[in-house]
């Protein structure tokens, strides 16, 4: 399949909504993405089961806070010089690209790298929405190395990596990605044709186009979307899409810690009655709560619109007074598993609390409308 | 010249003087390089005149807060293991090893890569002493690009950098020492023969070797040792040898901060008569003031020795109630170069004074005996 220049638009809303907060403001990285395709011709999308086996693959995206990189922009050149990079480390030329995480930017980075390059992306990701550790990808949960992995910061400066865990390789890219002005480039996992299939979160960014083109064809009032969204994903590998909270924000905290976006935003209802929804941020909306009671919870997906337009928002974007929507997905079943779940639990992000799946929960839970 | 087994033991007393506080306790690297030595027979140890200028040279070195070696013990294993990677990031055989710093364990750890590897260790060394920043070395002032480089840490991870100043490289190897556990091996600042030549402090393994067989001949009260030490002294590319202080260590802190050893010291007489010493700390000996007046200031050299027996104390070994005597040598002129100083005044520090050079200061100063 051509991914062309029209395609972008709704591929980076539904990216958006995927990503639950994380993964970066795609909006300049649309920008370089249109113009690579328009120079280089679309990009090809291929479905992982038309991969060779002995193809070789790597994920490519950028790492950091995303708060940076509203300040500190995405360069059109970064993902090609840090793919060229990556190559020359290895020796080894790439046949594919994939993603990290189908969040924000880092569903078009892919694009952009592998467009300049004429090679596919693989359509799919390593994570289904946007998380924000390394180990918490699918590739690494399927015993795939993170390293030989190359980092690129905005200043041309590279380092690369070879590390015995993925928990160690995140330790040491985070502290590079801090020391390298707080966003870079970076080329990691490389893994066979074979050992993508066994990982993969497939067909994510074709879905991401669904989403947006849902989200822009039905644009307007987010209640009004909640159906056809939900008949979209309940014919997805996700788990089904459930209505939160609808309110107002009413206080939102947000702080560069440890190389993380680490805030707090709380919704209260538009006309004040009722108890609130507290959002917990680490790059993404990691916990929901009413009243100390987990209404949604990482790694099912929880994501916030816009109540007016149901452009879905990132944590970044946040902003006191903003009205919004707040929905629940649950994630695949990947994430469902034992394996998956020792790394990507609330209590992995320091919460005290075990996993509840959101279908579970939204049995208790009435929606506050 | 070889270098046997014989001479390690004043090799590293003498480095542990000229190292000022830093440079990393030599201990562990002492058995290691008496191990290393044993196996393969003397280390090679050529004058920079010896080495041809097309010959391929890098600095090995651990970079870190020295406390963390302490606890974090220095692998015999690990200056062959980050050599080798070297040689591989780089594609191209060393001829020769030179040091970052004739500091502590730092003088030692080319030798164990060295005579491992059956290449020789130039006699000299890039700081003429410690200091806490790589681009506070000469070879950098002389404008050796410090990357490529090659980081190891203990447990076999290992990254690789490319940077466009050593400033940016300081930043990068330093975070990423923090997160590799505080103590890490690295290979950097490769270079040719002739750049060597243009940017070494020369001969200071041998003149460390000449200090140390000092220390251990006239071992005993530390004012008894400076008139040989003086003389010594006077012969070298340092400046003048003067007493600053004899007194016991009353206060003492150190923390690691942002991946450096920081601290101070102060030194009271030791019959309580008389202003006290202070001593400020970034893994080396900055600054010594007597009633917030500058006796001595970095890039001049300050050193603690043990009252009773001449012994330098490396910062992190320094304890409350040890009794020192503190001494200080003028730099080697290269670091009283604009350029030099343009890195290493005691501003770049953070303290807020002009650097003046130990000989004008003692002309002010009497030693308080």
């Amino acid at each position: 399949m051509k991914l062309t220049v029209d395609a972008l638009p709704d591929l980076s809303s539904g990216a958006v909504f995927l990503a639950t907060g994380g993964g970066g403001d795609p909006y300049v990285a649309f920008l370089a993405t249109q113009k690579v395709l328009a120079e280089h011709g679309p990009a090809e999308l291929i479905a992982v089961e038309d991969l060779d086996d002995d193809a070789f693959v790597a994920a490519v995206g950028g790492v950091g806070a995303p708060t940076v990189s509203l300040e500190l922009l995405p360069s059109i050149d970064d993902p090609g010089i840090a793919l060229e990079a990556f190559e020359s480390h290895i020796g080894r030329k790439l046949d594919a690209i994939v993603s990290f995480e189908i969040g924000g930017g880092n569903s078009l980075i892919p694009l952009i790298a592998a467009a300049g390059r004429g090679i596919p992306v693989v359509d799919g990701d390593g994570m289904g929405r946007a998380l924000p550790e390394a180990q918490m990808m699918t590739y690494p949960i399927a015993g795939i190395p993170s390293t030989p992995a190359v980092a690129l910061d905005y200043a041309g400066n590279m380092a690369t990596f070879s590390t015995d865990t993925t928990a160690t390789y995140e330790r040491h890219i985070r502290n590079l990605a801090q020391a390298m002005g707080g966003m870079i480039t970076t080329v990691e996992h490389p893994m066979s044709g074979k050992q993508l299939k066994s990982s993969i979160v497939p067909g994510t960014i074709s879905f991401s186009i669904e989403i947006g083109r849902i989200l822009r064809e039905r644009r307007g009032n987010a209640h009004r979307i909640l159906a056809p969204l939900r008949e979209v994903f309940s014919r997805s590998l996700y788990g089904e899409l459930c209505h939160i909270y609808t309110g107002k924000v009413v206080d939102h905290s947000s702080a560069i810690v440890g190389g993380y976006d680490i805030g707090e935003a709380v919704i209260e209802p538009f006309h004040g009655v009722g108890p609130n929804l507290r959002l917990n941020i680490k790059n993404e909306f990691l916990l929901a709560t009413i009243n100390d009671q987990i209404v949604a919870s990482v790694p099912d997906l929880i994501t916030v619109l816009d109540y007016e337009t149901s452009t879905p928002i990132n944590a970044e974007r946040l902003r006191y007074g903003q009205r919004v929507t707040v929905v629940g997905v649950g994630c695949p079943d990947y994430y469902r598993s034992a394996r998956a779940l020792a790394v990507v639990a609330p209590r992995c992000f320091g919460f005290d609390c075990d996993f509840v799946p959101l279908d579970e929960l939204a049995a208790h839970h009435q929606p506050l409308i």
